[in-house]
């Protein structure tokens, strides 16, 4: 079975950092985008649709956890947005399937569940998360910190509940992951080079 | 200023033997029970005592994080509670003065807030947690699984209800936290090594 690491993350905490130092360190794969821009290509429908569905309104589709036959599709919208997570779903499986890989969000930690993946949850301060939003992007320098406070907070609400809704666990609680770290302390360059060292070490007791 | 790491632990999950064995891998001294050693010594209580204080009753004295003063204590036993509880926190502050060290529980990780420590929290699922029980000690085999499993919760809720009464945080809850281990899927003896190597690192950047 190939080695899966997934990582969820608070937004500006640094998740996708870690997936990149992650990736460089142990040469697998890493999506996040990518995802996306599969689905967009499958379904047909346009990659900002797609991200709308994937990222803001898990209210009008069903729950991954639940067993879909009791639910029949009533409305052409719900049936799109069915068909997005459900190609999600797939994409997801078979990129597990292809090689070791490390995927970014999307419940990739649940719909992978049976991969028995490394369940990586990244977190942060709201200082420290402030400081790294500015630090990436310049569109943030018209924002007051409370703006942007207001900002990252609004992403993280819809993380959450686009994540509890399709796994019916809860997001960021800390039964549902194996490593969680704080990186307002813990350096990502650091952490990543011990998260891979681990995982060749795992890897080594089981070939 | 040395370095201090501190360890929050859900009961049966493994804290002591990660700090047991990050003690050897780092040289460093490790504190549990000594601490309570030392405060029956101070106070000339019981160690029994002691520990009824320090680990079950937290309702009848003060929390830490609440200022003396306008609290006077009002029957012996508060005083008594109150006492042990000061000579804790005097005791734990001591030995992170006298050199690098490690320390479980304790509420250590609010006590010794100011000298920054790597602050760590050891969780398990159930069935993990009762193994290890059952692994570590021979009173368990009278227990049914339902009836460990009692006991293991209700230890937690202890620990909960002292940690959150004197900190006036949340005991297991991520934001006091730096780094939170699931020993149900990572190897403590794993976790360890690599924890003490990123410690050295954070070291050598520092030195």
């Amino acid at each position: 079975m190939n080695a899966i690491i997934t990582i969820g993350r608070e937004f500006g905490s640094g998740g996708r950092e870690l997936a990149r130092r992650l990736s460089e360190e142990l040469g697998f794969a890493y999506y996040d985008q990518e995802i996306l821009k599969e689905i967009a290509e499958r379904t047909q429908l346009s990659e900002s649709y797609v991200r709308a569905i994937v990222e803001r309104s898990p209210v009008t589709s069903y729950p991954i956890h639940v067993v879909r036959s009791f639910h029949p599709a009533v409305s052409p919208v719900m049936d799109q947005t069915n068909k997005v997570c459900q190609e999600q779903t797939t994409i997801i499986k078979e990129l597990a399937e292809k090689s070791d890989c490390i995927i970014v969000g999307r419940c990739a930690d649940y719909i992978l569940r049976d991969y028995k993946p490394l369940r990586i949850f990244v977190y942060s301060g709201m200082a420290e998360k402030i400081a790294r939003c500015r630090q990436k992007s310049e569109d943030t320098k018209d924002l007051s910190d409370k703006e942007l406070e207001k900002q990252i907070k609004n992403i993280d609400k819809n993380r959450k509940k686009y994540y509890d809704f399709y796994t019916g666990q809860e997001w960021g609680d800390k039964r549902n992951y194996d490593l969680m770290i704080n990186t307002s302390n813990i350096s990502i360059k650091v952490a990543a080079h011990e998260i891979a060292v681990m995982i060749k070490e795992f890897r080594k007791n089981i070939d």
